[in-house]
């Protein structure tokens, strides 16, 4: 029985389909660390009302997912460089009223980049211009890296998106070889249309020094494994996931949880 | 610890100072009935964007207590009658994005009145103009009462309350009596600071037929302990507090508890 009481501070999540992972990440870790707070998903009927809802009833933090990370930015305070060097908000900071807004995507994505070590003077090759690939790209910029190219077959997103960050855009992989490989299209993702599909041909995984999968459900995609059965490094997406949720916990409540607890956070999260 | 997931359906309360009643009486039945919601006090830093927020974030239920209870009124869509008769407001339920205002304490009254088979011819005596004398005096008028006179030391409020319904003012009890006796002044209530003190006087005590004290805390006044003493039925503010409580569930969930789960909620409200 959840013995609430009207003290506890609440955290929230806008998205239009929400899935139940942030309610129960943060949840558990509030319990863990002996926090005063709850967390709970929501699908907003008007966005511009729901943030307004998070200043007027003194919400704490609010994590932002699709469709919603562009148009909240005309509804915060302050960006911050996370969410600016993207024009993408996925959390909001509410201090006394004050609305700052962040991307922990690309921070998640930055501190990957650097805690596997993958120097600035690899060659790289960024498949897809979806949602995470922005962060992405920006990442890798802002990292140092200067030999990228993204490949897309939408050709308007997929320039643009390059060129944006001084970059080069091809249609097509066409048998591309680079020293870090990046999947960010939905290739690989559980319950989609290909699922079972590799998001790299396998000269291409083989001609590779790291390989790193965004898709973050299953942990072990088709990409993943193939990397790691020829012996490659891996980043996963799993790992993208968890960090970012972490970073807006930290943002949120200004604690750090431990590794044992994140991991224990995950562990919870995923046994639904 | 609370498992929280995505699909709670949640209420809340706006007040300038929660107390921690609503959160514990509500989620309290929610768990004992099953029903996969929960319940949080709140105080707004800003009425409009709360409700704007109730609406946006699809919050179910919201009660609204003081500084609040006439504020809100031009920020609903529809007043039922219970709210329209005291133009007070203390509960709002959203139905897809309709807010309809109710007043829950006119209704605890009304019930009471009819439960307790009060006469409505009557006399009464209803010391005090504040917060709950609007209600106490619309559900008399509503009820049939005409023998109505209002005591309250503020002209100004004291009259157009009365007159308002179609009844007396009187400044001062000064040895009056009358078939039912009601008070709705701070007195007797714990933490105040008349919390031993009885307000009427013995001689109007004794020649009551029926004494009603809308303090709720403690249950059991100066005025109820001395009415109990002379044999007088009584009506107590705990049990319009219930009622109130109550009727809030029954209008957010659609679902009426029995009266064993309603008193085992109240016990557990109480437990704090």
């Amino acid at each position: 029985m959840p013995i609430l009481n009207k003290d506890m501070t609440l955290c929230i999540s806008l998205s239009a389909r929400p899935s139940n992972n942030g309610t129960r990440f943060h949840n558990y870790l509030y319990d863990q660390l002996g926090l005063n707070w709850i967390y709970k998903a929501f699908a907003p009927t008007d966005l511009a009302q729901a943030i307004a809802g998070v200043r007027g009833l003194g919400i704490r933090g609010c994590a932002v997912s699709m469709p919603y990370k562009e148009d909240v930015i005309a509804l915060v305070d302050e960006m911050d460089p996370s969410a600016k060097a993207i024009d993408s908000v996925n959390t909001i900071v509410n201090t006394d009223g004050h609305l700052k807004a962040y991307n922990t995507d690309y921070t998640a994505i930055e501190q990957l980049l650097k805690s596997n070590a993958v120097p600035a003077g690899y060659s790289v090759l960024v498949q897809g211009a979806g949602g995470m690939a922005k962060a992405t790209v920006a990442a890798l910029r802002d990292a140092g890296f200067t030999d990228v190219t993204v490949i897309a077959r939408n050709e308007k997103t997929g320039r643009s998106l390059a060129e944006q960050y001084g970059f080069r855009w091809r249609a097509v992989l066409d048998g591309g070889t680079a020293d870090l490989i990046i999947n960010v299209t939905p290739i690989g993702m559980a319950g989609g249309p290909e699922s079972d599909a590799l998001s790299f041909p396998q000269g291409t995984i083989d001609a590779a020094k790291v390989v790193f999968d965004v898709v973050a459900l299953p942990a072990e995609t088709p990409l993943i494994k193939a990397a790691r059965a020829a012996g490659k490094p891996v980043i996963t997406g799993a790992e993208v996931a968890t960090i970012q949720a972490l970073e807006q916990f930290v943002l949120y409540t200004g604690v750090r949880p431990s590794r044992e607890q994140v991991h224990a956070a995950e562990e919870f999260m995923r046994a639904q």
